[in-house]
């Protein structure tokens, strides 16, 4: 049995067709999780393995997509740490009591993965025995820079003041938070491979806000240690970070996810073509018509030109505005376009 | 009498230090400024001509930096087309009735600054009056991308999901509202240079949630527009956008400014070097210790080599939580730092 499309694409074999998959895909757009979703919230989904799963295999069986991402939050597993983070309709992750000073730390516990957020790991095995083995279970876990953003701020932030402030003002903390950050993903992403996942992303989604100098000396050495612990090939994502790719490339990562800013071709130039790239179209263009939709589609596979390695995916992830079947309708473009003959 | 500093460094001139000023200098970290905003909010100190001189002018004597920059805010002028704004402490400007369809076009009056700003161009006046010669006035716009996405939005956005909804799948909507927007600016600009402004800064500062190519589509043509019509040396600023860098010059600027993102040697080297650049220390620096700021600034001043267009400057505007002292303390450095002997 040959491993599932998305894995040999990361592996920059070369496949019989580009493999497709969407941030976000599980939630947010379709009818059928909205149902579940006005009676749990989505941390209780998380802590049912069978809902879990159910949301988590919607997208696939919609859009025909080539992997399912575990349905989760990139702040779950903090809850596991003793940490109180709230996900509040219209704002994100809001923690209770934010992180400021080495003290601080005091509450952070470690993360052992399976005492404290099993069903996830029983969420990943109820998907992989489901899926077809074709296609891929995708893991993930945030960025350790992202992440103690949501920690330090206390929420959503666009200029990262106070992370930064301790970044540059409260080294023991910053780097006691960071050291406790990636023990605890680096014991998470290899609890989902163990479960059944066949990849990991590491969602830095934010860490696009600082510049290169200051990610390789704040973030790039614990994001790098996540990377290395994980056995299974790794996506390494952010947005916003054009400025930052080869750092980033640095920093580890079989494919490097791109967002919409970039071209992919300059992208991927930026990015080396020893590893694979994940991406990139611009998530609002599905709000729009669809003969917009295929022309950027064609230029952004045009860009890959079939090089192996790959992963055609949007950007960021999906916004709760679109019209699921444009999501389906764009696997198809993609497929029938890149399907060899 | 020679032109104030920043003006003839904006030119290209070979000056005889590097100019400093700070975008939002005027306001927030002051307690002198806190003071009068605890008993009037933002657009009643804007609407009170000697108020509005009297923060512009704080800063300038606090800091000793060489431009003074009108205390105001880019939704201001859209209050004279029609629009209800209201700025919401810790959120940023509310739209009451947000504009989403070409119908909603007839809401927008076009802007005459004479009759619907006078007080603008009275605090400008008296601002040029009190300021010694060799400093700039520095009046600013916004772009016209991150206006529209405000009055699409209703408020802050991150995705700008609607903004971006609305360019592509609703043209006649979407370019009407730029053209009303550029018109409205490009009068505005005017005016503000009529009253005694120096120079112009046209902060697009969102627009760089935009790819190069939706940018030179949707942006760019109304961008130049501003930028040219006006006859003082302009600042073309936007935040995230190294990648548009390219755009952004051949849209237009005396000067470029750059976001602390990109080293400014690399910044300037896009960008070419018969333009300007501003920038570009990391304002959440200031929050730290002083000796890195010192560092950083040292950097940023040996990329720039005393090249003749550098404009000294934050990354973006002052953080509210900013020491007022470091403002002052780090104008000092780059100007001793920068001074012929």
């Amino acid at each position: 049995m040959p491993d599932p499309l998305l894995v040999r694409a990361a592996r920059l074999e070369q496949v019989e067709r580009t493999p497709v998959w969407y941030m976000r895909q599980a939630g947010r757009s379709l009818p059928e999780y909205r149902a579940i979703r006005a009676q749990h919230d989505l941390f209780a989904i998380c802590r049912q393995p069978e809902l879990c799963a159910e949301v988590t295999l919607q997208p696939v069986h919609r859009h025909g997509v080539d992997a399912a991402v575990i349905y989760s939050d990139i702040v779950l597993p903090v809850t596991g740490m003793g940490v109180s983070v709230n996900l509040v309709e219209g704002v994100g992750p809001v923690v209770d009591a934010p992180l400021r000073t080495a003290g601080d730390l005091r509450r952070l516990r470690p993360l052992h993965p399976q005492e404290a957020l099993p069903w996830v790991l029983d969420s990943i095995r109820l998907v992989r025995a489901a899926l077809e083995p074709e296609r891929a279970v995708v893991g993930f876990v945030g960025g350790p820079f992202t992440v103690a953003g949501y920690l330090i701020e206390g929420g959503p932030s666009r200029a990262f003041a106070e992370t930064k402030r301790c970044m540059y003002a409260e080294p023991r903390f910053w780097h006691g938070l960071m050291e406790r950050l990636t023990a605890a993903f680096e014991a998470y992403a290899v609890a989902q491979v163990g479960a059944g996942a066949d990849l990991i992303q590491v969602f830095d989604s934010w860490v696009g806000v600082l510049s290169a100098a200051d990610y390789h000396e704040f973030v790039a050495p614990y994001s790098a240690r996540i990377l290395d612990a994980v056995v299974a090939p790794t996506i390494h994502f952010a947005t916003g970070a054009t400025h930052l790719l080869t750092e980033l490339r640095a920093a580890g990562g079989d494919v490097l996810g791109l967002d919409w800013r970039v071209p992919l071709g300059q992208g991927w130039q930026a990015v080396g073509h020893d590893r694979g790239v994940q991406g990139n179209l611009e998530p609002a263009l599905l709000l729009g018509p669809f003969a917009r939709v295929a022309r950027e589609a064609d230029r952004i596979l045009a860009d890959a030109g079939r090089r192996p390695g790959h992963i055609f995916n949007l950007g960021h992830g999906v916004l709760p505005a679109t019209d699921p079947d444009v999501l389906g309708l764009l696997r198809e473009h993609v497929h029938e376009r890149t399907a060899s003959r």
